[in-house]
């Protein structure tokens, strides 16, 4: 697949997107502070640093830079439509698609996005710091990749907080077993590091790119609340917010917004995202709202003003450009960059290099199916890495790197053994296919019923009580 | 001058720069229906009035319609700066410039804009409908232009009511005498129809168009509300808002700002604006913020959750590009067009084709300007139409359409008989330039004393009391 997003290597710290983006930028103060007639010493400077960025860009890009065109080897693609021919994986906010029967090559990812990779080292650390053994998703490489998160334990060791800040588009009521993974791996981070979080619920977003109307985009995301609720958050500790209802009651967040608007230029979300200039003007000035949760000054009434608390944001790797582009804008507005856990994607139940669909029942578990409706998905349409025929299962064993089943229970399983021994018997062949996904069932089953119990039991008043700018029980 | 904005000659009804945003419109209409897989017979629908829309550009513009290319003989320059050469008149909300020292030609205006001339006859029914003498601006053609005026007349006579809204960017303290025009209009009209008024203060947009903080933003907004309290408005029929405060306390405000987002393209701003690729995501999506108190469901306090109430926009003809794109929404959102009254520009004391500036001192006569300031500015800088000697002034008479002095009598002259005696006077030589500018400055120094008269008076209480959004004594 082509369309990849357009983070090139890392070379020296900075991947040469960030370079590029600094030289837009440096470009944009050269022109402004010419425009302001600023002091001739000022504006000497400013072109010294350009100069001196153009020179680094040549170094690294072995190109020229051009305004307006982000390094090749990078090509964005206007079309939203994934015309997938060429060989590298496309992942950006709206697409993820990959020809691997393995899933995205997240690895690779890494490098293109110019990230951490997540390693034994980092795993330890973290639960040294935290005390606590570290969670599944952590111990088997599904939050794989991170940036600055040394630096956020460093300070958490020296007493310096942060919060976590996640999100989620609601575009619909229908939320699948996926959906939950950022949350049930923030509500972790929350518990083992006892720090307040944000979730965003961007039903602005959702309203601008999809055909739905501001009154359903809105009523999905307290539907989704509901559902994010019983994973179990502590109120005390958690405020959940529609961009909707937020923007027009916190002046600091929408002031947080202009800032980051100021910022940044259409060069610049047309590099990142792709916009084209039959792009609405809502999509493109979007981006800056995903950006200013990262800001703490965005929630005076959590933070009490202070513009310096660090941000950790657990998130699918998708969503990293939208992080890229805040932590280039952080330091020129006098803020700290967030630190960022990207996870991998959940794969479909067709197999993981194909797209999960909240329009398609049958391409996940739905938070809503009944015992039976998972057992029959699971049966019907989990795709299997097993053989034709038991004879040839037995001598030849099942492939668990393509199998749903085991992918899924990679997720939801948390017996490290228990999931070993599985991965063996798969592979050697003495589990069947039908005893795999036996297991999922049983696996998804009572947890699918006690999400449901749980959310049986948010009230309204709970979600107004999540949903109210209020202090957080949290002392800096 | 060339640099004009881009609004052709109206044709039929429509202008071709109405035509070319319905066309493109249409084209994003088609396409996203085909993207969502609508029903056959609705995208059929959808191409046939596309069609239909190109054979009417066609026929109008002899030109093919071209996406992202407004009509020609209608090129907008990229070029902030305004460099002239051509022989039109610049007027966007950033430029107005002219050759001519009477002014901008507005006739020419009215036809390149596509708007209405208030004539005569409007004027008459304005004095019929209010029972009040029409304000001065009315009489003497400083309020030249309308959109939808009678419209707005029809409905009043029937009991149905409307509101005003009008506005200023606060980018300085500072505020000149022609600051106070539509504000001192804005008055009138409030007080004649008993309606209640809007006033928005950009701060936000001056923060992404200047290099200013947002708290200098800010306060300044709040120091031009004092100025524009002072001009006299009744606290219980006027709700003065600052963007950046009021974006974060109306959750209805905000959706508004969005509905209008998802109905305007880049493309359509880069016609409408002049915007290009290295503009911030701010300025792209600002339009958005001035469009969206025109529309009443922004303002639930004051009109109960209607969303039918119609709006009046008293403004210079300079704002009148967002108020275009805001008609051209409108109706796509479910909301009444707003109806429109242009006034002229303001001249500087250098003459009518100089620019004033908030930062040159001496190209206007300010708000905090002293009695003997306004006299020696008057004296030293108010270009003068009256020839170089007393004899040649005697003999050959002076200019009024050039004069300064004369200009601003115009505007501030209560007395049509005395300020056309002084017109006559001045032409046929009886009037010197001396006396001419001794009269401007008996009108203007009383005028300016009792406006920081009436601006002492203007409490920090009083300011917070029309900046809080709240009903106002109204019934629809």
């Amino acid at each position: 697949q082509t369309n990849i997003d357009p983070t090139p290597p890392c070379v020296g710290g900075a991947t040469t997107m960030e370079l590029y983006e600094q030289l837009t930028a440096q470009g944009d103060k050269v022109r402004s502070l010419k425009t302001a007639k600023a002091d001739k010493a000022d504006v000497d400077a400013a072109i010294q640093l350009l100069l001196k960025l153009k020179v680094d860009y040549k170094e690294v890009t072995g190109q020229d830079y051009k305004a307006g065109c982000p390094p090749s080897g990078t090509a964005v693609s206007n079309d939203r439509q994934s015309e997938n021919g060429g060989e590298e994986d496309t992942v950006d906010p709206w697409n993820v698609a990959t020809n691997s029967a393995k899933g995205v090559d997240y690895d690779k990812l890494i490098v293109r996005f110019g990230s951490s990779k997540i390693d034994q080292e980092l795993v330890d650390r973290i639960e040294k710091v935290s005390g606590q053994k570290p969670h599944r998703f952590l111990r088997r490489g599904i939050f794989f990749s991170h940036r600055d998160m040394n630096q956020v334990l460093d300070a958490y060791e020296k007493q310096k907080s942060f919060y976590l800040y996640t999100g989620r588009g609601p575009s619909s009521q229908a939320m699948h077993v996926g959906h939950l993974i950022p949350f049930v791996f923030t509500k972790w981070l929350q518990d083992v590091f006892d720090i307040p979080l944000v979730i965003q619920l961007t039903d602005d977003e959702k309203y601008l790119w999809k055909d739905l109307s501001l009154e359903d985009c809105h009523r999905f995301a307290e539907e989704n609340a509901k559902d994010i609720i019983a994973c179990g958050f502590d109120v005390n500790k958690t405020f959940i917010f529609s961009d909707l209802d937020y923007m027009g009651s916190s002046p600091e967040f929408y002031r947080n917004v202009v800032k980051v608007q100021k910022h940044v230029t259409f060069n610049q979300v047309k590099g990142i995202f792709g916009f084209s200039d039959s792009d609405c003007i809502g999509k493109i000035s979007f981006p800056a709202i995903q950006a200013a949760p990262a800001f703490s000054s965005s929630f005076p009434q959590i933070f009490k003003g202070r513009k310096d608390v660090q941000c950790l944001i657990p998130c699918a790797i998708d969503q990293d450009p939208y992080f890229r582009m805040t932590r280039d804008v952080a330091p020129r507005i006098g803020y700290p960059k967030p630190a960022l856990l990207h996870s991998t994607f959940f794969p479909a139940l067709q197999g993981a290099q194909t797209k999960m669909s909240a329009s398609d029942a049958n391409s996940s578990i739905f938070l809503t199916d009944t015992p039976k409706q998972i057992k029959n998905k699971v049966n019907k349409h989990a795709f299997s890495g097993g053989k034709d025929t038991i004879e040839e299962h037995r001598e030849q064993g099942g492939n668990p790197d393509i199998d749903v089943a085991f992918m899924y229970l990679t997720f939801f399983m948390e017996d490290d053994e228990q999931l070993e021994k599985i991965r063996q018997d798969y592979t050697s062949g003495i589990l069947l296919t039908g005893e795999l996904k036996k297991m999922l069932i049983e696996t998804l089953q009572p947890m699918i019923t006690a999400h449901q119990e749980n959310r049986k039991n948010v009230t309204d008043e709970m979600v107004k009580q999540f949903m109210t700018p209020r202090p957080l029980n949290f002392n800096f």
